[in-house]
């Protein structure tokens, strides 16, 4: 290894599954033959975290203390940088990144790079009220010559229901017909792949299926994170 | 709630996969309907802690101190009581107790709790060397009136290569036929149940299959762990 290897700290619980699911995907990437080939994690899995799209649309409680604390207590613990598998979260991206002394690696900025690589150009992003009113994607994707489209407001309230009453209400079955049948048209006029926008999403794709060529952030994140730690990651 | 809920830390990467299985299990055993309803949690996985069988069997680094570290760097994140999802480490169980502040809830004290209140009175014990050698199962199963049969010693060292080999190195795919024989061979001759006594087993029966009526220690930790932190296991 020519770097040191580092530390990675995770601010959880927003949801807890989509931290599970970004554990999971940091070990099973990494190239390891034995435990000790492995990365040290460490999780704050805090589900008491205030919800993030709340917060941005209906102004209720803020998380960014909550981030903050966690992000406190991490470094305090041995991270030596930060990931957050909540894309909602990176809203408050910037305020954080003042008030902490450890880096945080962007899921968005990570998937902005991964899409212009691979020369995407026009991509569907399915995403909470609170991403899209919060232009988190646009702000970033813009930079990358990137072009956004978003379903329409019937098949986004049926978006929001997948992810609050599907994934995080923990279904294991949930109707996708509407949202899929959005995605199609959007497909048909021009859209190259579909962007799981928010981190529950991989886990309904998985359990519920999502149409079209799907791009996960976790997936992207997970990998940059390993090399950036000083790990090799898998083919 | 009748109690106040508490904060679970999990001494983790012992292995990183047993770690994972058992946070994906205490979220998925938790009746939660959104974020807020989870369990905080808190991980520090730790994949450079010393290998537990080598220390016991061949006197090779004590994983004690990395054990007291993790503990420490837990309860000063917040933790109010301890996992630790690696039965061999339960070796160290008494000694690690007496130099840290917090309690820790044992997985094979759960076990047995389990086995008696199932009225099961003789079990398989597929383990690592290192268990078997320190008697980890032995000293707790006898208090509670439970007969433990342990494979042959081909089969074992067959066991032992599903552990490390298979599960540890990220096989997706492991030939059982030699230890499932064994396992058929001890059930007949009186054994009720098999235990999954070492954490990446349970990994192993999704993955390769074992035969027998399974009884797994991360499924019976995780849900102690759900009430004790004050929250409702799922039926």
């Amino acid at each position: 290894m020519e770097n040191k290897q580092k530390a990675i700290g995770i601010i959880g619980g927003m949801g807890p599954m989509a931290t599970a699911d970004l554990f999971t995907k940091l070990i099973q990437m990494t190239d390891a033959a034995c435990d000790a080939e492995h990365i040290h994690i460490l999780i704050d899995n805090n589900p008491k975290t205030p919800d993030r799209t709340g917060a941005i649309l209906h102004g209720t409680e803020s998380p960014l203390p909550y981030l903050i604390r966690s992000a406190n207590r991490l470094q305090t613990a041995g991270a030596d940088f930060l990931l957050i598998p909540c894309i909602t979260s990176h809203y408050f991206m910037q305020e954080l990144t003042e008030q902490i002394e450890i880096p945080i690696m962007s899921m968005i900025e990570e998937t902005a790079k991964q899409l212009q690589s691979s020369h995407i150009k026009k991509v569907v992003v399915l995403a909470t009220d609170g991403t899209r009113k919060a232009k988190v994607f646009d702000r970033v994707f813009v930079k990358y010559g990137i072009e956004i489209c978003y379903p329409c407001a019937e098949a986004q309230s049926a978006l929001m229901d997948v992810i609050y009453k599907g994934v995080k209400a923990g279904s294991s079955a949930w109707d996708m017909t509407a949202l899929n049948a959005e995605i199609d048209r959007l497909l048909s006029a021009g859209a190259e792949a579909v962007v799981l926008g928010c981190t529950e999403l991989p886990l309904a794709a998985k359990m519920y299926g999502i149409n079209g060529v799907l791009i996960d952030p976790t997936d992207i994140l997970a990998r940059a994170a390993i090399i950036y730690a000083g790990y090799k990651p898998k083919d």
